[in-house]
């Protein structure tokens, strides 16, 4: 019975972990700061909940995946430079392919690897990977890094899609005025479904 | 010890089912269908996961906020219909003031309270509304209603906020076209702070 507790404890402190994690990034979808400023509080939140050595944020600048925002000073200089193509790449398959990727180890080793000498992380052993979502489009790819093996467990790769959203989301937000929202427009979207409901 | 077991359990569960509400949730904010199926979809899911009677869903055209969504047939004709202004009655407390209200029992009897005679929500006991916030902006609320009284803990305040937060994103992402996001325009945005950081 302590044994079944002491699981329940660890159980719940991961969700609640999770939790919190999305509802801190939540807070960034309806800010008014910068997406620049959003992103790299997203790197920080996804590091410090997550045990993770590494997080890049690559966003799509028509077919090429711009690394945006990332987790370590050392990779300050290479935010905007790594630019791969949709077919490069561990992302760019998880852009191409519209879905998330797991590795546990030696994700330096799988075919579809490619390596850019500017990061640290290209020796790192696991690769857990999403893509960002906009409007059922793909607008870029979320990456999360481990230095040593790690087994991705199916709540952490759930959580990361949803953090995909969310950015996709966000990303959009940076192209409206906060005035343009409080219009008939919205309102006539919103209704939209109901009016063939009632008609 | 078994006591405490079956509490973490309990508490395990209502966490788990938050999770999966703000994951369910976020799968709107990426896909491509209209604001007022996703309006639709996100009342349904509120209802389906909390144990509330009523859900109501307002968006703010100028100074009036406008009924867009709602659970329970009854409520269709409402839809679009049902205006009032930032200064009248509790929904309009919320949107003024831009914070949440967490009423337990005899909402109706709160002086802030305005009855609509088409609404039987009007009779309900319990009464939580959050701010639809976007870009720091108030641009809606969202209502959970109860029809006995009800005693609201800190994670339902919390869940409706996140909530609305996400909705305020949602709310933006109609105005913007998929195509106008993959461009270079993302990503200078993107990568605004970190040009201040090297300067």
């Amino acid at each position: 019975m302590a044994n079944k507790a002491r699981d329940l404890e660890t159980r719940l402190e991961r969700i609640d972990q999770e939790l919190r994690l999305l509802q801190r990034i939540s807070r960034y979808l309806s800010t008014e700061k910068s997406l620049g400023q959003s992103l790299d509080s997203i790197v920080a939140r996804v590091v410090e909940f997550t045990s993770c050595d590494s997080c890049l944020i690559y966003l799509l600048d028509k077919k090429e995946l711009v690394l945006c925002a990332a987790s370590g000073e050392k990779n300050e200089e290479s935010l905007g430079k790594i630019r791969l193509k949709v077919n490069e790449g561990l992302t760019g398959w998880v852009a191409r392919e519209k879905t998330f990727l797991a590795l546990t180890c030696e994700a330096y080793k799988d075919p579809r690897f490619k390596s850019f000498s500017q990061l640290v992380e290209d020796t790192y052993e696991a690769f857990l990977s999403a893509p960002i979502i906009a409007r059922g489009k793909v607008v870029g790819v979320i990456n999360v890094q481990h230095r040593q093996p790690h087994h991705h467990s199916g709540d952490e790769m759930e959580l990361l899609s949803t953090i995909g959203e969310m950015i996709g989301c966000l990303a959009q937000v940076v192209h409206t005025r906060p005035e343009d929202l409080a219009m008939a427009a919205t309102i006539e979207l919103a209704l939209s479904t109901a009016v063939v409901r009632q008609s």
